[in-house]
């Protein structure tokens, strides 16, 4: 496999991920001259499009996702001038030998085919590619996330991804991964020896995770209530997250080092017992409500709704990882849809001192915690307690925030499909979920779903812009705990 | 010992230290509500002065060390009505029986003698205060640092005051130990798990203290030719800070708990061998220079100077700790004048990560540090490696400062004088030097002072605006490391 691949070939270029998040993250490695100047951009949809007509739409599309301090026209006329549209029916074996025609010049340099398509496609177009020539052992294959519904159904998905690619050519995208504080959790853990020192049981009593969106299902009901809060969020994000927090220190920054400690962490996932699963998992599902001022449905009153849906538009879990850096430490994972606020954070608590020689009223309240912002702001907080100030208090402790913001205001944070189709282009896997880490969050999940639906079937209600259900609450309460908020 | 004392009594009532730190201190202090309605105050000198014209210059010191928007007519006034002046000759028996009659009725609350004056008068002031029936149980005195000139010196002037106090009833000021940020020092270590836990050798590489002056001898040749950096720094403020920042956990608060473990570490300091200490101390003496922007005259050149003083003007010391705590880990100590700024701050070195998976060429500088800034902004940073934003640099690593300022713009900071008379009124004495800690310190600077002057005598010259003589940082870059600057 070269270097770098020479030609990007978009599958559903008019979509709603290709021309919000791709052709702006090109864009910007236009801007940071990053693409070759021979780098080649092949659209490809149903419509009939000329060039111009189809460069005149991304000009569009960049114009209102770029910021106006950040667009060039002369970086947009470069970017332009490297992309030619192709109308391609998916499924139309006869219109594929005319793409082959304008690929193989490119396909010494590598090419990428990224789907910005349905999963159901990936099969059929692999299969269609490999038989018109499109394939060689330099192509690669870009795939988003969820691979499939269950482990049976992914398990089809890289099947078909196999029959035509090996895994070094296959870059299964979690945009969790591309952003650049989850990749900062790499450097925060291994190069500070005051976190790595200390990061298992018996420094850390617990772990939260929380990926809170303000949005419902946005338009589109169908989808989210055969995918749910487990599939769509949980499966994924939640679990990278809790892989990245988690895992051992790879020895090297290779990527299957990292990803071979990836796996182990869900490996090491407990499973919860048959008849006492309860006090482990809370699903929820949001009730009418108010969510940034403004009044929302129920997620059963959403436009194009179902009567009687079980689907969670929450999970909570407190999860166990059973192996001897983690034992007896909760992971806390949640996730919800109209909740309070947009923030994805990550809070691991330290154990408080062995011995505690200030006021005994304090000691509840004394002790370290690193927040870990991913959105929106990213950057870090630790927690420490200090010595309130003022002399009639005498010894009394306050807790302070060590804060760091990583990015400056006004500065350029890159996106995470900006950092991801780099990333593809360099041939570089590390940020990418491979087969076995997929299949082991199924399995995982799977287990979640297949309890879930023993118990009586009814998530829990909470009402929008709440924090989700009492149970959810309770899930830490019963351990003495509650959510960091 | 009543747990306040209700009238305190100054020896140099005119003098500069009760003129700008005693007097402001008690202005706050009645701000804060903090000194009972009854409480007295004596103020004792040699002139001639009525209550009237003594308040009167209190007044004025007041107004100019008091600034404008703290200061409230109403707080003044009260305080000027609970000054008393008397006229004393401090040294004559005839004038004590006229102190005795103004206290007696003070006694039973308990009076507070505070010797804001030379060391010299302490034996005989205790003799005719004792004489005089001014003196019981319920007394406490104040006496002021450096407690003499050597161990044998200080000892005379320790067993002046054991004569007539318990060790109880004396309070030795170093007045570092009330700064806010040196108090703090004790929630950083002991209320923190993620420092506590690793405060020791297998964890901490080296520490660095560094207590810099920008001024000169400020017109006292004599006085500090006689001290010497050594005296008048090294063995009171460098060694209370050593001892805070490596003392074995307190089993608690108690005044005398947490004496006992400074002690320990001063007892622990290595003696270095007497035929190969160089490496190990570095006396320097500042030349002509510019400092702030000031030209400034050499240590030799300053008005009342003696032609060949070989006293130190700056003192570097690698000094070693003989405990299970700190075995191998070295504790670089640094006091001078005409240094480039006002800065006393300790730096603690971590040891880095065991495994360094980063790209080699950044592993020298990626440790993280904890800086302790006590003085001029009292706050700490802690110094952690993140990942450099930017796609184009890949994983490479900077350093990142998570910040804390203690205080915020415009708020009041207790001065060290205001919590150490406060502590003294409450009879706390954990602020206060125990004569053992004093001994101890004198047997080490005893020993270093026996040291340089066995060498050639002659101090490494410096220029002013520098941080000291080469040999200070050689005798960091034999062990491979730079002082933080």
């Amino acid at each position: 496999m070269p270097k770098t691949a020479s030609c990007l070939v978009i599958f559903g270029a008019f979509g709603d991920l290709a021309q919000r998040k791709l052709f702006p993250s090109l864009y910007y490695l236009q801007q940071n001259k990053l693409l070759d100047d021979d780098f080649q951009i092949i659209a490809l949809a149903r419509r009939n499009e000329s060039d111009a007509s189809f460069r005149a739409l991304v000009s569009k599309s960049l114009q209102g996702f770029i910021p106006k301090g950040m667009h060039e026209a002369k970086v947009e006329t470069q970017l332009l001038k490297c992309i030619t549209f192709i109308k391609l029916n998916f499924l139309e074996e006869a219109e594929y030998p005319a793409l082959h025609a304008t690929l193989k010049t490119q396909m010494s340099g590598g090419v990428i085919y990224y789907f910005a398509t349905a999963a159901t496609l990936y099969a059929p177009v692999c299969d269609l590619l490999s038989g018109s020539g499109c394939l060689d052992k330099k192509s690669r294959v870009v795939v988003e996330k969820p691979i499939g519904y269950n482990l049976k159904s992914s398990k089809v998905i890289n099947d078909a991804l196999a029959n035509h690619f090996k895994e070094s050519q296959i870059f299964r995208i979690d945009h969790y991964l591309g952003k650049e504080t989850v990749q900062n959790l790499l450097a925060l853990r291994f190069a500070n020896s005051l976190f790595e020192s200390q990061w298992h049981h018996k420094h850390i009593s617990h772990v939260e995770i929380t990926v809170a969106e303000t949005v419902g299902i946005e338009g589109r009901w169908d989808y989210f209530d055969r995918a749910g809060q487990m599939r769509d969020m949980m499966q994924s994000h939640l679990l990278q997250l809790l892989c990245l927090i988690a895992m051992d220190p790879p020895n090297n920054l290779s990527a299957d080092t990292i990803r071979d400690e990836k796996v182990k962490v869900l490996k090491a996932l407990a499973f919860f017992p048959e008849e006492k699963f309860e006090p482990f998992i809370v699903r929820g599902q949001y009730q009418a409500g108010v969510v940034e001022n403004q009044k929302v449905p129920a997620y059963l009153d959403e436009s194009g709704a179902v009567a009687n849906s079980t689907t969670g538009t929450f999970i909570s879990v407190k999860a166990e990882i059973q192996n001897w850096r983690w034992q007896g430490v909760p992971f806390y994972l949640r996730t919800g849809k109209r909740l309070p606020e947009k923030i994805t954070q990550i809070v691991v608590h330290f154990k408080p001192t062995a011995h505690f020689i200030f006021d005994a009223d304090q000691q509840q309240s004394a002790s370290n915690k690193l927040i870990i912002r991913i959105q929106p702001d990213e950057g870090i907080s630790l927690q420490i307690m200090s010595k309130d100030s003022g002399l009639e208090k005498g010894m009394r402790l306050k807790q302070s925030p060590l804060d760091i913001s990583f990015y400056q205001v006004g500065q350029h944070i890159p996106d995470a499909y900006e950092r991801l189709i780099w990333e593809v282009i360099k041939g570089e896997q590390s940020m990418f979920v491979r087969r076995d880490e997929v299949e082991a969050a199924w399995v995982w999940c799977d287990h979640l779903m297949d309890l879930l639906a023993r118990s009586d079937g009814v998530p829990k209600p909470y009402n929008s812009g709440s924090w989700g259900p009492v149970e959810s609450n309770e899930l830490m309460a019963r351990d003495g705990r509650a959510w960091h908020e």
